[in-house]
């Protein structure tokens, strides 16, 4: 599980950092990856990325500022001519649906694949064998929405040796076993399941957050999480214009970041005029409240440390 | 005038070549510049460009397609950012103006200058003291338009130490004379307004075509141009898949320069699958038909001859 964060500036593009776009790949587990947003130019980064276009698997989209979905329309285009046939499901506030509905209808672009596009509200948006994703909505001038994505636990693999070695043959209740249940065998013997399963892992869990102020949603969103990525469009000096435009401070993300009691911070959506030694003012702030904070840059990535294995019975 | 190509790709980006914009500036003029189409990431190439996007002045498109347009909604936003405050006007197809409009709406974009959006027709689009702008449908899969800008001729300077030693004084009659009105003076004198003009100086012409197959419209836009930008996506080895697409090829585009007798030829709009060596092809065939012939890359740019200036009477 590794974020890669592809555009982290705030409201237009400029050298240093490109407009919103971070993608989270789980090499490991499918070999796709999720992007949540995608401003302009996030295709041409992706092209300058491990990553494959063809192998996206599904956007969330925060909200509906510019800066957040202009690169929508050519990513769909171009991952139709980069090979990409399997589906596409889309996430966001209502209206992001007509929007790419008439953009690719005006512009006669035709996707070689199926594109969903689910226009949500707060509550748990996807679940799946392996994921589920969360939302709830921040504080923003517009619908501003944070994502929750809690990794499901691995359950610990069969021991067939031990099974074997008990003279119990393979069957249906191998897979009773696998998933965590106890059975009983027909001469009487009881086998509990936790015997038989290697260490589980548990999964890990990533909040990555819209534009907003500091609201209890985002605390919500984060609890306990092993990675929160927040917003600082500024340094706190700048605390009122912030607050103004409904944004956060350096250190209103660090705040939240302790009182959600995360692991690790990664600060992204950095306004332009912080550059060079006016960046590290900010991870300082940062730091002086929650010291386990990154700052993230484009093309900068970060691995989620896997969870330590545990004997779940 | 500059021709400065910002994107000079077909369909989506390569890293080589992004998709299609082409600034023409005329620093000595208006110390402005105007875009034709705005591919994604245009703006990201203007940044990276001598050109300031505060200094646009008018965006013509040539069509729908998504390789053309998408860069629009993110290059419109980011010229309020970077202080843009006199007007901008937008040319191009039915369809173009709902889209922006729609789209600044959705994302909640103010801009911090008047726009106008002007859905053409074939003919003049524009004319004013210095510049004529015409345009005509070509043939492609959707409504594609060309532009034929025409630089005014530059009038020769008045004489004005000539008139001094005839002893004529300054008044309205010099206005006659510099506009290249003959003038009779109270005292019987006939004054030719040719004698009392210095070397005027012919308008260039430039001629910016969207995608098209060959078709009559070129010929009749590019007619003795000194410059014709059109796209060449294929090589002639792949007609039959021009002519499906409605595209052009190589060859196409040098037969097109050579009837319309245009002094110079830009191919532009180039497919991704010609690189390195399979350029030169591309470039070596348009110039055996039509040697004055030069392949177009990302942040190449190519001055237009200023014409040789000439007495008028």
């Amino acid at each position: 599980m590794d974020l890669y964060f592809l555009g982290t500036g705030a409201g237009m593009p400029s050298k240093q950092r490109n407009v919103t776009s971070i993608a989270l790949s789980y090499v490991d587990e499918r070999g796709g990856f999720w992007l949540f947003d995608c401003g302009e130019a996030t295709q041409h980064r992706i092209m300058h990325s491990p990553l494959r276009l063809s192998k996206l698997e599904k956007l969330f989209v925060t909200h509906l500022h510019g800066d957040h979905i202009y690169g929508i329309p050519g990513l769909l285009a171009s991952r139709s001519y980069h090979g990409g046939e399997t589906p596409l499901a889309i996430y966001g506030p209502k209206g992001i649906k007509h929007w790419i509905e008439i953009t690719l209808k005006l512009s006669q672009s035709r996707l070689n694949y199926p594109l969903e596009i689910v226009e949500i509200e707060e509550g748990i948006v996807l679940e799946d064998d392996h994921f589920s994703v969360e939302t709830a909505r921040l504080e923003h001038r517009v619908d501003s929405y944070g994502y929750r994505v809690k990794e499901k636990e691995k359950p610990g693999r069969l021991l067939i040796e031990k099974l074997r070695n008990l003279g119990i043959p393979s069957g249906p209740l191998y897979g009773k076993l696998k998933q965590g249940l106890d059975v009983d065998l027909e001469d009487g013997r009881k086998l509990a399941a936790g015997e038989f399963l290697g260490l589980s892992t548990p999964g890990r869990t990533v909040a990555i957050l819209g534009d907003t102020r500091v609201c209890e949603a985002s605390l919500k969103l984060a609890e306990n999480a092993d990675v929160l990525v927040h917003e600082s469009t500024f340094a706190s000096k700048l605390h009122d214009l912030a607050f103004k435009y409904h944004h956060s401070t350096a250190k209103d993300a660090a705040m939240t970041a302790k009182k959600a009691a995360v692991q690790t911070l990664i600060m992204t959506h950095i306004s332009s005029r912080y550059q060079g030694e006016e960046e590290e003012e900010l991870l300082n702030e940062a730091k002086s409240i929650f010291p386990n904070t990154f700052l993230a840059r484009d093309f900068w990535s970060y691995a989620v440390p896997s969870k330590k294995a545990k004997q779940n019975k």
